[in-house]
């Protein structure tokens, strides 16, 4: 079987790395990372979507925090401090640092980030099984800039900086995806939605992980046409987001911060949308009557992940979920 | 008083920093630090001898090794060794990493190497008495390249691989100083060669420390017209160089490794040379009378330094020899 997934960070590598421990060996897997919270800080390229799904699926994750490298130590963050540059909020460790020094080196000698990418997955996950890719949703500049009220002014701030810093505090004024317009999809990114049997949607953030991978221009339509069977899981539980800083997004959007709200913002491909199926938390059962009622097929199934194996079984009910789409026709 | 000084790495640095215990709030150093082994590595500019002296005398420096941070880790380091990235051989500290990491950005946003120098140093030379400062002696890139055999043919291999990786044992074939021709010295260095009452030669190497400095364009002139008295220390004791790797390439120039080698080496200014004295160990005082003979006035003092304090007898030394000559007109 050919998956093909979205993803952003922590939400998005975790159900991936499930989804993993969950398929065979014959299996292959490509994930469509999100890129539009990268950020160039101290002349460094760094990508976090990227490299949480990168560090997750290759075992040199920080379980602890979701994202970042194991053993890390952060002599240099401190070093960069003492010399007093800024920013200082950034969790720059030592080791996460050699990522970024590569992948810059090679971006400034020319190599496209799906290239580079490629080359910095050889370390993390060749030899994995079943097989697994992982995309960059583009090769060009896409940030996802957030405006918020400073000393009552309007100011758009890098979204690393709204989440980090400010704690996804400040209310939202406005979501500015600087580039996305322009931007192209990466190499093999819209023939691995084509060309798949299940596309998945995990639960990552519905405004500034899938959202803005939705938005690089081809994308939508192609989920649009896939013959694949597209199947979305809910990262909004009981009216939150299990991690992160959907919340206040959505809202911006006007979306009810709600299994059932994101479900239908995302909405039934046979009304326009890109889902053709829905998992939401089982305490959110009461949306499944209004959403397939609405036209979207929604199961209800524990959407928590405390471990790799409920991980798994989230993924396993996503892809019964698609099956059982698929046998219906 | 005002002091310049030429400088390598290690030797260099360790004679400043006793040149400046020996000296009077007053008094004002300016060094001029060598950059001809200069490196990108991973995409960042490194500058090993510039930051041993900034080490060395901003209380960062490894005692032990003699260059590199103190408390410093290596995880970045091995993080780059395993991702395949070369070369592997390089002490690149997680510490000493932020160092290149702001100078490569403050180059890479079009600030001369002199500025980011600056910029460096003012977290580790701003306050200390006497007052310092530090000069790239060139904005330009210059690299020592070392011409060696290597499976039956001449490869030309930078100064650091020679150095580090081949621990200097391969027979010197050819120094090429890459872009020395080419280059110009920094704002200030001629200047400060111009304007000092004493010019410091330390007891770094003579061909690729000393030697690259005066190389660059206008730099030798600037020191055979100075008003200052110029003084330099030997490398050499009793027929080996103290540290590093003088005598391979002394000996490919055709120079005895011997104190008395180096003094004639760099030669007296009464006879086209650049120096008005020449400080040799007491185990080489038997060169005293052979040198003074051709011209150059030299003394006998001991040239160890295992301790700031023997580097500081050793900077007392070569500053009396400069008023003692100075006074003899």
């Amino acid at each position: 079987m050919r998956i093909t997934a979205v993803s952003g960070g922590i939400g998005g590598a975790r159900f991936l790395r499930g989804l993993l421990r969950t398929l065979g060996p014959d299996d292959e897997v490509t994930v469509i990372g999100n890129t539009a919270d990268d950020i160039w800080l101290f002349g460094l390229k760094i990508c976090p979507d990227l490299d949480t799904v990168m560090y997750t699926l290759g075992g040199g994750i920080d379980e602890e925090r979701g994202w970042g490298r194991r053993d890390e130590t952060w002599q240099a963050k401190e070093e960069l401090a003492a010399y007093g540059v800024e920013p200082t909020w950034f969790g720059l460790g030592d080791r996460d640092l050699a990522t970024h020094v590569v992948r810059t080196q090679m971006l400034q000698a020319g190599y496209p980030l799906s290239d580079v990418t490629a080359a910095l997955c050889a370390r993390w996950l060749d030899g994995l099984s079943p097989a697994v890719r992982l995309l960059p949703m583009t090769d060009d500049r896409v940030e996802t800039h957030i405006v918020v009220d400073r000393d009552g002014e309007r100011v758009a701030v890098h979204f690393q900086e709204y989440w980090v810093r400010l704690h996804a505090e400040p209310p939202v004024r406005d979501v500015v995806v600087v580039g996305v317009e322009q931007s192209a999809p990466a190499a093999g990114v819209l023939e691995s939605i084509a060309d798949c049997d299940v596309l998945l949607v995990p639960p990552s953030n519905p405004v500034v992980s899938v959202g803005t991978v939705l938005a690089v221009p081809g994308l939508r339509d192609a989920v649009r046409r896939t013959g694949a069977t597209v199947v979305g899981v809910s990262p909004i539980v009981g009216g939150a987001a299990v991690r992160g800083m959907a919340a206040p997004l959505l809202r911006h959007l006007g979306v009810a911060v709600s299994a059932a709200g994101v479900g239908a913002h995302y909405g039934a491909r046979s009304s326009g949308g890109v889902l053709d199926g829905w998992l939401v938390d089982e305490t959110d059962a009461a949306a499944v009557p209004v959403l397939a009622e609405g036209g979207l097929p929604t199961r209800a199934v524990p959407l928590l992940m405390p471990d790799v194996g409920s991980a798994a079984a989230m993924a396993r009910a996503a892809l019964d979920l698609a099956a059982d789409l698929a046998a219906r026709g």
